[in-house]
This record gives C-alpha cells, structure tokens and sequence, in this order.
C-alpha cells in the first residue's frame, strides 16, 4: 500500500493523434507542476471527430463512472475557443471536470444532484504570451495544475449557478402507436449502434425491429449468426443494435429502429 | 534507485482509438486498486483491426521479450465476449497474461516450456451489473488489478491444463521443387510484408523471389534503391519484402514470395 | 512535494499506431532500467507521415518548450536506419534530444545558443542479436535508458561539432512586389493550414490574400464566419488559413497565400 497514489488526469478532446496537441498539454500541466507530483494521464480518447460536442458529451457519460475518486476530467471539444464562452470547473461528490461551456457536461449534470459549477477566470490564468486558439495549453492546463496542487480555487475561480451552464439536447424515444422509435446516439468503432433507449426503462418484454423487420433480441454478439442483424443491451445499458463480426453501420446506414410491445 | 517500481501493465486491443473502451478498462483498474499503488501502462496496440486474434496473437510475439520480468499482459481481442469461452490466466517465468481462451496466446504457449494455465472464474469476479459484452471492463480490469494487490489467485482461479487451451494455426514454410513458398504473416504500418521464415531456419546461403522475379538480400532499408523491392530480415527475425521509401503492400499486394538454394 | 518527481521521455516517431513499434520502444526503455526509477512517457505523436522528416522537426519546434525542464525527447523518423547516418544525443540546457542525424533538430539548433552535439557510439550500444531496422528499439531505446540512470555519458557517446550535423531547409517567406508570397509549412489535423509567416515579423499591419482575394485577419476562429475563409495567428505565433467548423485544406488545398502592406 502506498499512501497517496498519483491523482488520476482523463482526456478527453478532439485533438486527433496526428498533432502534437494533446502531448503538448499533458507537457504543459507538468511544466506546471514542477516540483509536485505528477499525475497519471489516462487518454479517454483523442479522436472525437473535430468540434462534436454531442459524442464527446456521450462518451463521458459511458465513461466517468469507471475511473477512482478524485480523478480529474479534461475534456476540451471547443468550437468557440476564444470566443465568449465560459471556461469550467464543474466538482461532483467524486471528481472533477474542466472544459468549455458548451454542454460537454451535460450528462454530468443530469447525473450528479450535488455538484458545483465554476467560472475559470482567464484574466487570472492566461499568461503572456498566449494564444487565442489554444486554451487547452494556455488556459486549462493551467487549471488542470493547479487542482492537483491542490490549491485553493476562490483565487482563480468564481462559484456560477448550475442552470447558467449551457445543455445539449439529446432526443428521448419517441412515442409511436405500437410503441417507440428510437434514435441512435453513438455509432462505435465496432460499427454498432448504440440507441436512446436504456435497459432501466422497462422490465416488460418487447420486441426490435430494423427498418420495420424484426430482430432477435440477444444477450450478446456471440449469439448473434454471421451476418444476422442482432439487438442488445451493450455495454453502457443501451439497445443497441449489431452484426456479429460485421459493421452494422456499414450494412445499414443509420437505420430506422422501433420497439414494440 | 527505488525499491519498487511501478508494476507494467501492457495492453493489446481492438477497441480503437476513437472510443472510450481502452480508457475505460485502465480507470476501472485503477478504481479497483484504490488506495494500492498504481501501476504503469503501456499501449501494444488498440488498433488490431476488429477480432483480428492472428494478427493481435503476432504481434504479442513479437513484443513481449522486450518487456520488464514483472509485466502483465492485457490481451482484449475478443469475438466471443459473453458466450462459453474460457477467461484465461496465462503464467510464465516472467510474465503474466490475461485474456480470452482464443488462440491469442499461441506463441506463448510455443516459446515457453514452463508456463501454467488458469481460468479466471467468471463467477467469482463479475460483480452486478455487469455487461455481457464488455469483459475488458468487468472481468478482465478486476482480474488484472487482483493480480497488481498480489492476492492469491487461488480464489478466483482454477488450474487448467495447457493443453486444452485454443491454439491457432500458422502456416509453415511450404516445401516447393526448389526451396520454400513463404506466407505472409503480418503487413507493417510502412507496407512491409513480413513472412514466415525465419533467420535463425538455416545458415546456408539464399535466393529470394517475388513473383517469380530475384529480389536483393540486404541489410537494412537504406541498402535498396527507391522503388527496388528488396527482401531483408527486420527487427522480429523474420524474412520481409520491403520498398524504400514506399510501401510494398501498396505496389505489391500479397505478391507469391519463394525462396531458393 | 514529492522530492524526486519522475523524469519525462516525449516520444516523437512514424511509427504508427497500428504495431507494436512504439510500445516495444517503451518497454525495452523500462525492460535496461530494471531496478531504477522509470520515467512518465508522454507521446507527443506516432502519426507522423512515414519518414516525413520536416513534419517530425517541425512539430518538435511547435511542442518542445512546453515541458518541463530535464524532458528527453526520442525522436524517431530515420529513414536511414542501418545505414551510416549518425545517432545522436543533443543536450541544451534545458533538454535532452536522442534520434538520428537528419535534421529532425533543425530548429533545436536554430533556437538554441548553447547546445551540445554528441554522436552515439553503436559498437558500445548494440548488444547481439540487434536488427539494422529497428534502431528505436535497439539503440535508442538503450541510450534513453543509460540518461535516465543519469550514468556518465562520456562511455557511449562522442562529442561532435554542431556544424557538422545535418539540418533541413525551411523556406522563408519569398518577397514579391506588393510584400511577401508565404509557404504551407504545416496542415493540421482539424485542417488548418499553417504558414511560415511569424507574428514576430513585423508589426506594422498587412492584408492577407488567399488566391488573389483578400480575406479577414482575425483573433480565433470564432470570429469568422461558418464557410468564411479566414487568416489567424494560431497557437505557434505562425500565420494560418482556417475555415470555421469546416477543414482549409479540403475546401482550398494548397492555395497561394501572399500578404501586402
């Protein structure tokens, strides 16, 4: 047993893996830090495609649940940098996240009853010279550094109201007279596609269908046949619908997806 | 020098990059070994192209000499997540492996006389809810972290015999009239084509051919012409057709590829 | 305060992400310093072109800075591995940089006064069996490896003259009658097409001219427009042309970018 384990730093952004940014800020937040302990840095993922807000927003919420107590988010997915738009620090009971205001937290929000929002303050952090392009270097790597000095954020933060913060919409299962149509939240790498409708939402029986063709209702791939269009339950308690050992997106499209009961 | 050195970690997928599932299976260890120290990961790779095992199981072999005595191998290329395929616990004298009884540790198997074999309980690790279809996640990470605290295996382990485990088949060298027909193992990020014969095979003096047409033996990329197709051992030991400064997939495809005393 | 933090080892290659290059790199790092501290890797990127020498050197001008001081920079884009190019060790006095001797450190040697240039002696290096192709592994790897147990250099390596390394040629803006005719120096990954025009250059005011037609200088890409073509100083201090939320190099290619006084 050790007695302080490093504090755990996620990323999160659209930087792409071709490009130095992504290094550059896990270099800059340890140049910050020199002389503390350093972190240790977990890639969440680096290939959000360029300013999708709305998947990134997803694949946190897939995510945060799983990493320990403390562990801080960077997610930077910031279409507006250097625009108006707010800088954050959002803390909930167990972590913390820092990001533009643009609703990459949206689900954090949902999820969490207690957290508390904060306005990171430019003027306090940006230093001489930097850029307008690149906060995730001059502005929120500051930031990331000094949460895990662990210093006190009243000097270079000010408290906001939760509902100040802005939210993105993500449709609800829409109710159609047989039953609901779903829309697709998040197409993986796999090629599945992973729906709007969660396992929580009725213990009743129901049936899948595919571009109106019902599809068998499985518990995983491998019980799915070659080529079959199958549906699950995937990993994050969503339906989602797949091709064992094939791409459902590229032998579907983005499909229209109905249950009925 | 430092009495104890973080434990390594390696990890070898195909959850890709743009996903969240790599990061995902690194923070539930670390969630696991709250309060234990933290180990260090390192990435083979997450890019072996969905359910690859053959090629995920090459380039296992080609890596994990290269690793400190201590490290643990994650190994996550998994077409039957969730059916009755076995969980495995793979122990040599200086490694362990952790993945899916598929073939993935055929090589290993091959290259050490001494290893030991266990299944990984099922029942014993995956805690409610647990997904059918994300066992990186939610037997895998907890397995991996047990084996981080040190904890005896024996409770969540059985011992099974080596030689029940799923091997997978790779092509010898084909005997031909004149010498060898070579497959073609692996195709490297360059454009490489590195085949199945081996360096330390013989020590007589060779002839290669690529379609039916002598290429050079060289020593290194360096010693071909741009655009000339040369044949060179690399860095595995293997016999590879190669291009400078091009790509010999590209120009080639899988071209026949012979060899003669 | 912790009061040894690790040292850094930023790793720049091709080596792609789909093989094990990068991670054996790592591994054989840790594997000679069994028993000793190891560092924090950062991957600054694995995604340079194959061999693209220039991109490498200049994403380690944009990227170096940012570290903290005592960062050891692995720098592996070597075309001419096996061969008779030179390894080299280049220490300034903040940093330390390992990788072949052709012109990855260009600007390395422009930006710093007091720099010191080594050759590393591959007879003391090389241990049998090396491959001729994978001097990252074989070679690099075990020269990080000895600067990380800070031992005495004077063993492995061999002062040389800076004069005599190889350096590449970054053209300088060309001047045309009404002010300067600019190159593409970078694209990145979001699409942004970078120039070799700094912000340092001058500070008298200019219009930008992308194919003859004048364009906004503005402060962040915020500013423009949806589908407006844009000119900014991006996060480098360098002059480039963007297109808001789209991609400047799939809409215009490879404009011709001028400025007048």
């Amino acid at each position: 047993m050790q007695s302080n384990p490093p504090k755990v730093v996620t990323l999160l952004t659209d930087f792409g893996l071709k490009d130095h940014y992504a290094g550059v800020v896990k270099g800059r937040i340890l140049q910050e830090l020199y002389g503390y302990p350093y972190p240790l840095f977990i890639d969440l993922s680096h290939e959000i495609p360029p300013q999708d807000v709305k998947k990134a927003a997803l694949l946190l919420k897939f995510s945060y649940k799983y990493f320990p107590e403390g562990t801080i988010f960077l997610c930077i997915v910031d279409p507006g940098v250097g625009t108006e738009r707010r800088a954050l620090l959002l803390k909930t009971e167990k972590f913390s996240f820092v990001g533009p205001d643009n609703g990459l937290f949206t689900f954090i929000l949902r999820e969490s009853q207690t957290s508390e929002a904060f306005e990171i303050l430019k003027e306090k952090l940006l230093s001489f010279p930097y850029s307008a392009t690149f906060h995730g270097r001059d502005l929120f790597a500051p930031a990331v550094a000094l949460l895990l000095k662990s210093e006190s954020i009243e000097d270079w933060t000010r408290v906001i109201s939760k509902e100040s913060l802005l939210q993105l919409d993500f449709p609800e299962p829409e109710p159609v007279s047989s039953g609901f149509r779903l829309s697709i939240w998040y197409v993986d790498h796999f090629g599945n596609l992973i729906t709007n409708w969660e396992k929580t939402f009725t213990e009743r029986p129901f049936r899948v269908f595919v571009n109106k063709k019902e599809v068998r209702l499985v518990k995983t791939y491998g019980d799915g046949k070659e080529g079959e269009v199958i549906a699950l339950f995937g990993s994050e308690g969503l339906l989602e619908i797949a091709i064992p050992n094939s791409s459902a997106i590229q032998k579907l499209g983005l499909p229209e997806i109905t249950i009925s009961f």
